[in-house]
């Protein structure tokens, strides 16, 4: 087991979970939250006309929740599934047994996922269709080839028409 | 002075600065952030193209700084402006002095802050116009008469022309 994994998630067990697997709905209430050992986890929104809008991507090492029903007690908006077969180790936000420990290693990441979701919303604004998918590589490298083409432009919020153009582009400059 | 004063900015002195002041560049790093008590501060990003894009407005009891740089170490990619005459609180993310009051609350406005930015990047994702105004409401209740339509309509990633015809709309059917 990676020795990155976060102090709450250690000592505790992991389950595996088949690939296509819905952990969260949205319109429930749930604190749970899930740290990926191997496999591949994905948060998404799904609006009024049935179109998916993928939130994250949860590879080995990440943690994925649905913070917005964690920090203000809202149901939730996303819904989580496993885009692989995966081992995730589940704890619950807002437990009591809080250290400083654990307290700085949770600060430090909620820290980066701030930074992260900070460059996101700047990238959804004004970032052009190129440099969302540079943003992308940046932020997964081990994904381009682990998740189809129409997920990853529901990540960047273009079509999949125009991931693919700029896909062939980037083989033809490199 | 605000009750809801984060512990890590009582006992520190506030300063007045002039609406119009640029506090912080983009391209500089800076782990500064800014509690405001008094007034209005407001960040954005500037895109090669000289276009403004609102990344948050900061009015009484918000905490602002452009945080992908204090996670990251990356340069500032956001600019702060004061939009009022306003007085703030200054300190540094980072700062040793931790203890398990101030990492508990610290804790707390960030996973507030992670809730809200999932919401905001849901609503760049998959909301209508109206929606994103109605999500613009209840971010900032205090604000729809502070601010410009354009300042409102570049937080929103919607014209300032879409914007005026759905308050139009929202005045007509209340």
């Amino acid at each position: 087991m990676s020795s990155n994994i976060p102090c709450r998630f250690k000592n505790k067990k992991s389950v595996l979970i088949k690939k296509r697997t819905i952990i969260e709905y949205a319109g429930n209430r749930s604190n749970r939250i899930y740290y990926v050992v191997k496999g591949l986890l994905r948060s998404y929104h799904l609006d009024d006309k049935g179109k998916i809008h993928t939130f994250m991507f949860a590879p080995e090492d990440w943690i994925v929740g649905d913070v917005e029903s964690i920090a203000m007690g809202n149901q939730n908006s996303l819904y989580i599934d496993c885009l692989e077969d995966s081992e995730v180790i589940v704890s619950q936000e807002f437990q009591q047994d809080n250290n400083i420990t654990i307290l700085e290693e949770k600060n430090k990441k909620l820290l980066r996922r701030v930074g992260t979701l900070q460059q996101r919303v700047i990238m959804l604004m004004s970032y052009t269709a190129r440099e969302r998918y540079e943003f992308f590589l940046k932020t997964y490298p081990t994904l381009p080839n682990r998740v189809s083409q129409k997920m990853i432009a529901s990540y960047l919020g273009i079509t999949p028409e125009a991931l693919s153009k700029i896909r062939r582009e980037m083989v033809f400059a490199s």
